[in-house]
């Protein structure tokens, strides 16, 4: 017996929460890098980054939350420990230590990059799994999309 | 050449930071199973200890902002990243999947009670070292104990 | 001659409009057996029963209220009246009198899962008709989960 | 055994609950037919009446809120479950479908003026069961002395 | 010469200051004992009685202050000293040390109803007197009976 | 025909619009005279005086829009021009000109100690006629004697 | 002795003060007139007409009061008793009892525009006297002409 | 090479960009002429529109601004010149000059019509290229169907 | 016969109303271009020109507004429409598609010089007609110079 | 078994607990004599002091608040009874009755310097006990220092 | 090369930057003073005073803020570092050490008199060479003006 | 006699009190360069430093009225006069006229490093004169560090 009912046929409940869990490693690893780059960045453009860096983080870590929540409410327990983080979480990271200001930049762009492309991939895999599901998959990638032009408008003129 | 430079002398820095560096791990780790908790208790006390719960990953996203910053502001870079809390983060935990009220209670009120436990040694380690940043780890110590004794008088009456 | 002209062809205005009157009902009547639980609602647990249904209460209403101008904004009028809600709400309610917090928990969590059951088979009705109205039926369905979830979870253990 | 214990004495808890159940049946209905007409109105003074009537619908759901607590604070469950405000309520309010701004005025000024003075007889009912719950029916019908004074100027001037 | 005269003939004053006064003592009283219970509390409702009491007490303490000011507006100086408080209070109050969720659901049932019965006598001496000290006893009593009711229905079951 | 109707019976309607519109003007007064001794102040409590005396200018106009609007309300015009508050309005009030500080001080108790009398007068009248305009009249009562109290405390000791 | 000093030269602070003295006279009978019309307003536009008169009375009020500290702070006592604004005042007003609303519309419209045509007198004879004086009365104007034409635009067609 | 690099392939960018850049031109222009029918309405109903259509020029901005960073987000740069707007603006407006309020309801009505017949078919032309879009330009519609349903309501009764 | 009369003669509300018609157009395309730079800057300082730039365009729309009020005061209908904007606008302006920041800083300078150059041109031609319509593009005037010396020190060093 | 356990070894909690039973008393007191002069001062600076002591006030029940909870925190339950206050609180408070103006100064100078000689005590005796706790005394300590300060330089000159 | 552009020519902005420059070191000479008064007034109208002249304080630095970066617009550098306002503020102040409460109110009645004279000076040199530099200094003339009356009618009954 | 009596005997008073009269005079030296920075400050990172300038001017503004208060607290009267400050303060400045962005960042540096030094020195002196006093120079130098990293941060890469 589990503690909290599903609202969902079992088929359509797996496909959603995979895709939520899966979302909230993204989320919880961004929160976490994002911190990171905000206390670590170093250059002329430290404060700039320094309070966007602080936006990706506060959005990360809210929908962090309604992913997490979102899951317990289809009735499968998600994961956000420690190591279930450090384990499943693989977006690009900045290294150990001070980071200069068009790394932080960077690193930026490609993470949020690489798990937007992931985004799409879940949004289509729950169509018609979840419509509910997909919609705040959708909202994710639209705010994602967002702070990445915002890097990648910074981030010009890019090297090759 | 750093990036940052100290305003503090070699071996006061490193005994600074190295409280800073654990006392981060500590927090970031407790913000990660608070959250854990928040999303996965069950029971009839449900509603109160999901709300109490997000007060502590509140208190120690705050601490960890602040006690990383302080980090890098004495010159060393904090080092918040997933693999980092994950292989450092040693308090007890929730276990995967649904957590009954009682077993959520129980488990803060043992992490926090050993996160204290910790606290008070770099207070004492950190007194002559620098005073300013043993000032951060009162302060923290001081709101840690007040949320242990909120889950520990909830905790009433214990087993043995 | 209607009052208000539709932006949308006579088919599909009648699939999204059934579509929002039925959900009509089903926000007000939940509205009004939230508050009568919200004042009944006796036991130990009646402080956190009391408040979380108000803000089961706060949502339908103020979903009910974006439903029917919904409806009014494609050109059929909302029809919210007390003979109309007693007439077609029919999801499980308290009983008249004073009710135990767990009766209360079970109750809300019935009924809020017939709600959403209905709901997600006027999600697949108005995919085609509708985009605007389906889009809305998505958002009010997570809410539900959302409230039927925390209830679920202090319902826990289960009679059963 | 009661749930909840008066602090009345039997008879004067019967006259004064029994003026509390019918003020809440007239709110509760009120604000169903105020939100009715809000989204039906139509005419010329749609955007003037669509405001003044939230209002109402905001006073009356505040209204009907304290008049119930009220009842249960005196030892007698409040009932305000669809069937019995349908079966119960008694004042005049819009038909089914779009309604002329003028009617919307005519007919909250009619239903109003019919509340107050079915209020202002459980004024005098109440005076010496319990002057607390007198006190609250007279801030009532204050209160709606001026929402119907309001529509009656707008309603100027009125045919015969 | 008194320092601030009065606006009320020498026996009405007489009537309704002494009625001030002893609600006043009741007031102080019981935000002293709201916060002892608040700070003692234990068990399992911990949260829930925790955040209740401290309403019992803010309400407590902003009555107290109108009703000695009211005082002082009729020209009779008020006395809320500790001396005066410990000899003249005299409702039921937690006893020193922990006090269980349950205990102290019980006696706050117990002091508030005391309180009420008391300030009901008041308002009946006050009617002719000072009908504007009467409106202020109608008040306190109002709020009075409905935090008793809130313990009193997490009270339920009682023993006996 | 008059363009509001009253939901009082004639008899009534009159004793309690006497009161109002008697009210009404004291108000009204108070307000411009209020505001000239918070203009013309000078001496060493200036600050304290002027700032006291606009809390008299913002309770007196609340209470003379509550009082003109209950009038409207009852179905009879309230009268706020400036002819008639010059020609109606007879409490002391302050001389043209720069005006002491323990003038202001004195001339406004005499000023609100009269409007008191008044107002208990009117209290009186309006008990059977209408109990609502009675407890308006309560409140405004009320708030004067509070507000009266401030300037006599501060008028010690009196000369004689 | 004078009271206060002025840091005008006797000439100029004549000038100025008489200016300042007229204003004042004109704000707060716009004031009272505003009012007037606000409470006793009748016909369809009423909600609207009834909260467009409080914007103006609340910044008469708010003008008011500048224009009677700035003469203050000039060396003049300003004079807003009761019986001077009665004597003083002559702008177009409101009769006795309810007022339709298209009157108070077209009543507003003269009395702001016979205002404005005084102000823009003043404006010049303070030119050289005192420009700070000068750049208080062209606010004053601005916001009445503001206020004139939203009563003017309303007031569409004319009759003749 | 390209400032800002698309998450989208190049035919599905085409296609969500052309939407985004012809809803763009739509808002800035609605956002335009909202102004104009704000500043030039007059008639009997002036303040009721005034208001009304402010609220849809700040809805027609911050949709605008979401668009078009919407735009930039997907890697093609939006274009809201004057220029532009005025040369790709087709929906109807209000002539020069004064507008009767009659005559501004009725020029809101065609011209949100008007738009929301494109927004649909744009809503359908994104469904595969990009559900991030489409979910946007959705959000888009319901907002601008409930402005028309407003103006239309107002409008009644309609000649002919 | 004009929609709203003038409290201004003839000649002097044409001189008024022509200077600021014009500045009505030089707000609104400065608000457009101002909007277009902030979508489509690209560049290491993106971010701090991002927001900058929207305080330029919150600053012209809100003085766009007040312009074009104190027109329509004035008895002229103000000219807003996306074609009178294109037509009339002819202040530096970025081009089409991605602009790098300092091209983005140094048409704001150039844009913000010569309107300035123009407000003050317009200055001078108001003083005799209206000192109001003046003061208002004093007001302006002061704002935008500061916005250009904002822009103009971050320009620094500029090219020759 | 106690209810709470400590993080305390033995002596260290007794030490802490005792200063912060000792300093519970003092504030509660203080809170409570800081009202009594608060409603019975007396004399022209009556309005000064009757705010200023509700800032003693306000600062006195924050700390008691936080001071009891330390203690509970650190395993020992605080006492803050009526009984309890009236028996150890010992400084110097105001007589019965009314206060004039200087007395209540010098009292509350008097009160606090005592409590600040008590504080600096018990900041010696805890600071090996418990740092957090002596960091707690330490910031009352500059609290009251600060209140005691204003009230000792409105003191002057003092007799003798 | 200059750094800032100016949008004045050369003569106009010699003048009015001179007088800006007058003007921040006396607003910022003001700001130290008032402060220092501020701190050290002792006496019974110590809080009243205490206040007052913190508003000075937020005045003048605001102004000081408002006025230097006019000058920077301007494309002249202000200078308000420590050295120049010690060189060239030489408007009255307070002495070193405690301040009784009647000197510190005479001490700032002097020296806003005389910066109002100052600034009276300015205001007239800068009319024909910025009309918007003299804009705001009016605006500063004003503000003082009401603070330096409200010290003056503190200040009555003067010595001689 | 003094005016206001000290708390602490004489020693530690004389060691608590130069210290805080040393950092008051840094901190109000601090405010004045910080804004002379702020407003003076040119080159491409313009908007960035003249706002991080701001933060550092706001915390010391703050840390001075506190420091300056607890000072008097203490009995010995603080000294921030012009003079003082421009006689006392030798921290590095920035020089007369505009300053490069780079430049201003470097000398913040190195002023900011210069107060922390003499910070600490000052916590040392008085950890046995008076914790309260250390307490408060702890928390400003937390508060300066942070603002200190910032600034180096953002100077990196330091030429040598």
């Amino acid at each position: 017996m589990t503690a909290v009912r599903s609202t969902l046929p079992d088929d359509a409940r797996k496909v959603a929460c995979a895709a939520l869990q899966d979302t909230l490693v993204d989320l919880l690893g961004l929160s976490l890098i994002g911190k990171q780059a905000h206390w670590n960045v170093v250059g002329p453009r430290f404060r700039s980054i320094h309070l966007q860096l602080d936006e990706v983080v506060t959005a990360a870590r809210t929908f962090a939350d309604t992913v997490a929540e979102r899951s317990a409410a289809l009735g499968v327990p998600p994961d956000g420990r420690p190591e279930t983080v450090a384990r499943d979480f693989t977006l690009p990271a900045p290294k150990e230590g001070w980071v200069r200001d068009e790394d932080a930049v960077r690193v930026m762009v490609e993470s949020l990059q690489e798990a937007i492309g992931r985004l799409r991939e879940r949004i289509e895999a729950t169509e018609t799994a979840d419509p509910v599901t997909q919609d705040l998959l959708i909202a994710i990638t639209a705010d994602l999309e967002k702070q990445r032009w915002m890097f990648d408008a910074e981030n010009f003129p890019r090297e090759s």
